[in-house]
């Protein structure tokens, strides 16, 4: 049995994962608070999570919990008591973490609240304030130029912050060795689908198809509030942290632009080559960026006391589509077939991940006589039977003890699936058998030496 | 006396070279045989290499001696007696190791025995068969299109497969210093002029003028059968193979495309930097590939067991050209001229490599007056004058026993054979003397570090 | 108080080095004698350079100082008595270091003795003739053309070689940390601007400034005749060498050319990195050339004896605009823009190198809370306020004791001087220390390792 990476239904999982999404669209998330645990419930109904609760006023690291934030409901009323800006209608009308108010006021001094696009007039922003107290809307230009000088408005923010806990979903894969993987998505924007809800239904599905695979390594996804989340996680598990072989962030997953991915900060860590190389042996167009310490929980990951292999996921990058950050990161703005597509490629690395080893040819002097095992030609018929035949040339001639699976593939230019395959069939014939990785070819730190590609030794 | 690479007389070289080729075109090789042992004794009329002979059924390594193939004729002949297919007339008629056979048949049972080339319908292809015994013809879609379904052929191998030898030839010519330099050719295959005898006519042309010169390093000429002729000579010569310094494989080199030369899997390794250097050198197009497990020779000597500085020179590569494995790779695909041209850059990359060393400054603290050694100006009205001074001022700059010869042409972009003259004139006003070079620039396997081009020193 | 590169005005400092120039250009300076002291002592009214005096005959490695070289006057004239040819109106028209003569000659015999531009038949020709006795004429071609075949003229060099002295200029700032930067000009050439005046303009401006400033690393200013200069301070300094940590040649530093940097032998030495950030961020065209051992004294300072990490600053190369070594090189060839221009690098480099250093970041667990500390919006209505947030971002990220300020601003893309403001900002609120650098990623000789780019711990 070949190692391929398992084929799965398309359009049902594209189904499940818009269905998903359109379920959890309306909830007012936000860091904290009841939309967060009612998300995490219904992704409880998906995969079994473990929702944790860390209470307000915990320190993590230089950070402390904040207070919970709740909101029922808010509103900008004209004198005829109609609900002009109405957070039933639209949850992002309200800047998120908005403490309570209840006042009367003219446009004059209720401005000084307000947000808009000012270049697409029909969308509302998305504003957040959770570390300074304040109050505000976001609404629409059109909705702006109908306020006007004269009336007095009833504005109200029923909402509390109050002492309670920030909430998190965590949800572990046991593996079969030792070694984790993380998966890490944020679920802490309310009505916003790309940014936040593509990402979270990805890693779902992922989840989902992991649990049901023989699995090498172990799987942690988190489902976190962004910032604050892996703060909190990071520093309430520092004790796991040293397990943690690969990760990835999602988000933003579901736009229908092309795939993005982030290095993480070691630049060429596994995860780093193993997602540049299924990027290239697709054949879709797609973009590889250098880390930098802006952009989602990759920051908190790759912070210098920690520096783990986590590199992230995008399709187009957070504030380079026009739709970021306003109501037009709506569900028509995400795609099934993105969704899918980035499902793939999470697929696709991981098991690279999962099958990149070392192994050390048997029969190191010379090529051994493929023809009398039935190598050659073995796989008659198939249409990749040239990759096939090269990949088993190219795995004994590199397999030392110093060239993994992945580093054979690169080298190659043959996908990774076809060089596990001919390993895998190598290894039936006795001709390669695994090995530790010779040391000293690595750095501790992840990155690669100048040595990796011309290595050699003579037995 | 400057050391630049002697000059030789172009016409008679070539003229030998091809006159060579020409005698040996008419003979029936194979991998074992008589067709070997009379291609060894011609060879033995030019360079007194000696003729090795290994017993069928010796283990080598994963492969064991096969049986000696010997053919005397073969023909398809019609019901009349006539000689449609003709193996005294073109030996290529018979796939090489064909198993004896003396049939008659009509065409539908004949078939499956049969190979042409169905896009040029004059021209025959090669073809083998020599680890599954079987038998086959080899002929022209033309002579195909002749053969009609209601005649009965009479269709005769007259071959042995015996218990017997494999046959190779090695010349050793003894150098002063330690170290070798392998040369290696294919003689496997019977009327094929560029894949085949070019590298056989190249590599004798190459020992006779090594042989009349003043050696460093010890030259070894192999003439052997492809893959089976190297494994047997690796498993029978692995206490010489640590003694290996450099080689090259030399394949298809009298056809009139641009050189093409494959590094070795080092990469780096001394010989790839001299060819490349040597290439750069010349302004003529050319093409370096990398090392790929797929080839000629190069694929055992590069095996991961061995893993030798061996890289192998082309013209145009094996399968790249169209009469390749054809009747139409004959004498008249083979020029003069590109065989003189291999020829040359073999002896310029072993002139480099003999003269490859390193130096230190003996005056390294600032430049040593050179106008009155009378080194400024020396050689006024040389065309090389400019690059002449600029190379007594590299070599100056850069002798301080981390960078060989090699090194500073390179840098510099100054030719060998200048930098190489230069030298000798330091050393001869005793600015310059030669040392050990520097180990930890160089990795025990040959690949270059990363501090090479960036070294210096502070004595 | 931020760290930003002082400003200074402009103008008054362009006329000031203009004025410096029109002073100096009359002075004939050679490589000895009372124009180069002279010379020496205009510059003392500017900077209080001590004057050394190295007699005629000591050994300076493998050269001797040279005998003094003095002129009062020299001519050639016709019959009448003419001055046709006057070093009076231009002290080019006589061969440097010219031998004494007084003779009558025709032009025949005459004409052995003189040099023009053929192709540039108003400009008079720059020619030095210093360690072989000889003398001669630089004229222009118009002048040439009007002397004839049947008159007889009286040629006169009214010059002395004989035992004296090399002299030199040398100011040393003292800074307040071990380590020197050594800043060398040339002062030999007689009436030429760029080539000679321009570097000693620069520098003279650039030391006044240096001596304003705090200052970490000492500063050391020569004032030297080209190579015997270098070789000469070089013989008499051999227990300074080991404390110059970074230094630069100035040379042609006033045409109207695009700066163009050269490399020291070394090639990532700190003030090549320096200098390649600096032009980066200019946004202003330039050009970055290798190392080689051709040009003018780092020749001497990169000779493999020292390898001091020194590399020369030039507008147009040598050689490479039509006016070097001509008449043409005047001082309308010189602009105060390009003179301004090329001080500001010096001393946006030299802030590089000042301000570069290994910082540790005390919070290196995800990030610190920059809001709480008010850093988010610190400089609001800055035009820099997003390189500002990135630069404390990057600052943080990579400051592991392995990411100098310079790595920092390299990685980053952001100008040096807002990554160390940032710096400076950081530190004050504890959030990161200087530390020494991790050793392991220099090597001792200065080059970077491969690991730069890709380091990471895990604390």
């Amino acid at each position: 049995m070949l190692q391929a990476v398992q084929s799965f239904n398309v359009e049902d999982t594209g189904d499940n994962m818009r269905s998903l999404m359109r379920r959890l669209f309306p909830i007012c998330r936000s860091i904290t608070g009841e939309g967060v645990r009612e998300t995490l419930r219904i992704l409880q109904e998906h995969i079994p999570l473990e929702i944790r609760e860390v209470p307000t006023g915990v320190q993590v690291f230089d950070w402390t919990v904040p207070r919970e934030w709740n909101i029922r409901d808010a509103w900008i009323k004209n004198s005829e008591g109609e609900r002009l800006v109405d957070f039933r209608r639209l949850n992002l009308h309200v800047v998120s973490y908005s403490a309570p108010v209840h006042q009367r006021m003219r446009l004059a001094e209720l401005k000084e609240h307000l947000y808009t696009v000012p270049h697409q007039p029909d969308w509302v922003p998305y504003r957040t304030s959770y570390y300074k107290e304040s109050w505000g809307f976001c609404l629409s230009e059109n909705q702006l130029a109908q306020l006007n000088e004269t009336e007095e408005y009833d504005v109200c923010v029923d909402s509390s912050l109050t002492s309670g806990h920030l909430s998190y979903g965590e949800y572990l894969l046991k593996g079969t060795e030792p070694g984790e993987v993380l998966i890490s998505c944020h679920i802490c924007h309310p009505s916003l689908a790309n940014d936040n809800l593509s990402g979270i239904a990805v890693a779902v599905e992922l989840a989902r198809h992991l649990a049901s695979s023989p699995r090498r390594y172990s799987y942690r996804f988190l489902f976190i509030p962004g910032t604050i989340g892996s703060i909190t996680w990071l520093s309430q598990n520092e004790d796991i942290v040293s397990n943690i072989r690969h990760g990835l962030v999602l988000t933003c997953v579901g736009d229908p632009g092309n795939i993005t991915y982030k290095r993480s900060r070691r630049g060429e860590a596994e995860i780093d080559r193993a997602f540049v190389h299924v990027l290239k042996q697709s054949g879709q167009a797609h973009r590889v960026i250098e880390f930098s310490p802006y952009g989602y929980d990759e920051r908190q990951y790759c912070s210098p006391g920690f520096n783990l292999p986590i590199g992230a996921m995008m399709r187009s990058p957070h504030g380079e589509f026009a739709q970021y950050h306003t109501s037009a990161d709506n569900l028509d703005f995400v795609k099934a077939e993105a969704l899918v597509d980035s499902l793939s490629k999470c697929r696709e690395v991981i098991h690279v991940l999962e099958h990149n080893r070392f192994y050390i040819n048997l029969k190191p002097k010379c090529e051994p006589q493929l023809g009398r095992r039935g190598l050659y030609g073995a796989v008659g018929g198939s249409t990749h039977t040239k990759d096939w035949e090269m990949a088993l040339l190219w795995i004994l001639n590199l397999s030392d003890s110093r060239h993994s699976l992945l580093d054979i593939a690169e080298r190659s230019g043959i996908s990774f699936s076809v060089i596990a395959d001919a390993a895998k069939v190598l290894i039936s014939k006795e001709l390669i058998k695994e090995v530790q990785g010779k040391s000293g070819l690595f750095h501790p730190d992840g990155s690669r030496s100048a040595e990796v590609d011309s290595p050699g030794h003579t037995l």
